[in-house]
């Protein structure tokens, strides 16, 4: 990316995706040395930033390689010269997506993707013209409830799915009801469990698990490096209004803010000019509003609609400019075309989302 | 836009939003016969398909002009030949945006902008070059508690406006209120009340009212043409599983889906692969889950995640694809690059979503 003139954040228009590059550089290396000091490899989710700017930090300081939501993203990070990409969700093949997995490898990619059926597996088989290249790990359903086979299952799907010729390396599930108050540390029990009795199951049936995958944000504080080989966190690379919420987070780690401006003012109440179209609309029962401000903690986000917040509790005048905290940044990130860097209050690059938008 | 080739939607990758013209094409005259039976005008809100091919179809049926959520939205529909506009929303204005609202002037658009507050004006009529270009509506909260002034203040913001030398031209509300079930009327009757005492205001301080402008999806069904001057209806366009459970839409007027495919399946549980990044996060605390499948009307879509929906009562084969109704089709549309248009069942165009993130 060429370098731009720095900007005062005041000609940036509103509502903007701004990231805090001191904040991200230190939640980088923090998972790095947390991951380092368990012994577990870290393979962060890049769905969460969808950037390379952001990957190639996330490399740098050490990672084995990306975890990725979709081929089309995988493409994206392989294009600009990831090596190791994991597609950790069960997939159907058809044409397209096949042409899309061709691109990865052909950058250069090692591949892996999940599979929780034996039916998605010869789907997989007869569909990529070079199946012999694609690894595949067995999810387990661990708690969350998503996709992935009972963890005594897994032995059983493993061989079934090693029988159509394919290369299973080992499993992974995803401890997702981590994303709950007082759930973190039981998501992180149960993620050890499953995943402990789905590689013994693997190994009951004469296959090897030399991978065995987990991870959450909210759950990699309570990891168990006695039975995990790698770890695969997304959203703290820039931590949200959930995370801060579920006290995984501290708001000085946050990285990443939506500026917006105060657009309507009434006694106890302002109004600001982002809301689910810029923020995303995510809003899980247990969450305080549809997001947080970072610099005024106490008010609070009671109603968001598609360009605007509702926001009670703040100290705000017309015209003035806050930064709000998403609640799940994941989301936040797919509705912006760049992201504004910022460093010591200066704007001073623009990452664009590369990735944005790739569903398929 | 150049016409593709007929593709078969099995050769569409999945998720993609898909739009069926003839129920498009259906839901926009049946809006305009109904306004002009009302003799009101009809000035849809173009945030819901951010689309100038859906415009062109809406004005050439009679509507008298688009309302836009922003500037930025205001430039895409100018430039593509809208001749009015009308950003429904309090702005505050800075450098960029008097530069998008010159933007929208210069492509020969009348351009109307709300109103809340008599320091907005003064900005206003100091940022933007030509403010005897712009006419201004000033908002009134009807309910919805969101932006706008009391109704029985709006003649004292409007003759502050007007003292700026802004042109005012009348009021306007938006009865969000209405998005709720049994709310629909009672927004309507609070939307007319609300309106006609405004304009009393506005008259009472010895200033025209031409403009009345009301109207939301949900609360057209009881919309007061004694009060009102022009409607503003957005999602009414492509319908969305909200207004289906509202009761505000049929199931087969719903014009826009989600196409998505089993990847996952477990007794009683089938998961697809169009989340939250395909079909948006909004899930209000009435609705039944995290969208329909418009051909299984009694599934439910229990758990939304980025790239997932676990359906529950859905019977349903691992790799089938299924049209999903997404909650908000708003949100919906603002995720995706292009529309998917089909007729019978064959895909006959791909119309580009011009305004996707078009939020300063």
């Amino acid at each position: 990316m060429p370098r731009h003139s720095p900007l005062g954040l005041d000609d940036i228009s509103t509502p903007s995706v701004v990231v805090d590059e001191d904040v991200l550089r230190a939640n980088v290396a923090r998972m790095a040395s947390q991951a380092a000091a368990l012994g577990v490899a870290l393979r962060p989710h890049a769905k969460t930033h969808k950037s390379p700017n952001v990957a190639r930090l996330q490399l740098s300081a050490g990672a084995i390689g990306l975890t990725v939501a979709t081929l089309s993203e995988a493409v994206v990070f392989a294009e600009a010269g990831c090596a190791d990409l994991f597609v950790a969700y069960p997939l159907w093949f058809d044409a397209g997506r096949a042409a899309l997995l061709g691109r990865a490898l052909d950058a250069g990619a090692v591949v892996t993707v999940g599979c929780d059926s034996l039916l998605a597996a010869q789907r997989l088989a007869s569909t990529v013209p070079a199946p012999g290249r694609v690894r595949v790990l067995v999810e387990v359903d661990s708690g969350h409830h998503r996709s992935g086979v009972a963890p005594s299952a897994a032995g059983d799907v493993a061989a079934a799915v090693a029988s159509t010729g394919l290369d299973v390396a080992g499993v992974f599930t995803f401890p997702g009801h981590s994303y709950a108050p007082d759930r973190r540390e039981l998501a992180a029990r149960q993620e050890a469990t499953s995943l402990r009795e789905a590689a013994e199951s693997l190994r009951g049936k004469g296959l090897a698990c030399d991978i065995v995958s987990g991870g959450s944000t909210p759950s990699i504080a309570f990891a168990d490096p006695g039975v995990l080989t790698e770890l695969r966190p997304g959203v703290y690379v820039f931590g949200d209004a959930q995370q801060w919420e579920l006290g995984a987070c501290a708001p000085q780690e946050i990285a990443l803010t939506v500026l917006a401006t105060v657009v309507s003012r009434r006694p106890g109440v302002v109004v600001l000019d982002a809301g689910s179209k810029a923020l995303g609309a995510d809003r899980p029962p247990w969450a305080s509003g549809g997001g947080r401000l970072l610099d005024q903690p106490a008010a609070r986000i009671t109603q968001l609609s598609e360009h605007h917040a509702v926001v009670e509790g703040a100290d705000l005048a017309l015209g003035e400019r806050v930064r709000v905290v998403p609640n799940h940044v994941c989301n936040t990130v797919n509705l912006a075309d760049d992201l504004v860097v910022v460093r010591a209050g200066e704007a001073v690059d623009r990452w664009p989302v590369t990735a944005r938008g790739a569903n398929h």
